[in-house]
């Protein structure tokens, strides 16, 4: 697998609204996009840090990952995920992981965020860490 | 403040020596170095994707940060901090972040792994993300 850089850290946080001043006023960063994913019941917020991107996510439902993360996290937020940018393309990593007796919780790429294609390694294979594989499919074109 | 880059992303672990072989063999990074920290009971294993290091963190001691986060998660691994390079320095940035009601745990920086200089915030003032400022000392020269 040819993974080049992080492409993005998730961040649970209950609400954006109290989240996103924190990240600009304290830490200096510019918001740059906000964007609801229907698909994972998601409201997210993007950042640039050098190469990679904070994507701070707040849950738009009770039974999505995320309002579920800050559940069991005593109703705080912290770091959800991390997302790993793969050159040779997420199809192909899902393969090879798998080949490696890995466990996905995708088992083909979806669509994320900002048209990414992607897909979640399951934790019980990652020892405990919540791992994304994504891909830019207009890099490829 | 100045934050330039993710300088590290730091993963809680049971056992370094189960985690590592998963992020070579899988994940296809290689680990680089393996220092034990003992200020923060805590031994570090070191890998380099793009710009940004991983930080694996085993703990030492039960009364270790890493332990005690392991513990409160159901003895799973997980995404414990995230240190953001600063370029103006750190003693700078916690002036700055203090003079704006956010709370630190370090009120002055202090030696961390591979010879930074580090402070965290505190996660009261950061929506639950533990965050770590640091600075390179052998680039300020």
């Amino acid at each position: 697998m040819d993974i080049s850089h992080i492409e993005h850290i998730g961040i649970a946080v209950p609400s954006l609204d109290e989240a996103i001043p924190f990240y600009e006023n304290i830490l200096g960063f510019k918001c740059f996009a906000i964007e609801e994913v229907p698909d994972q019941k998601v409201r997210t917020a993007f950042f640039k840090v050098g190469q990679t991107k904070l994507e701070l996510l707040e849950g738009t439902a009770e039974d999505s990952a995320i309002s579920k993360f800050i559940a069991n996290n005593g109703g705080r937020g912290g770091i959800q995920h991390i997302a790993f940018a793969v050159e040779s393309g997420v199809a192909e990593a899902l393969e090879e992981v798998q080949s490696k007796d890995c466990r996905v919780i995708d088992k083909a790429p979806r669509k994320g965020a900002e048209g990414l294609n992607i897909a979640f390694l399951h934790p019980k294979s990652t020892v405990g860490t919540l791992i994304e594989l994504c891909e830019d499919p207009k890099k490829k074109a």
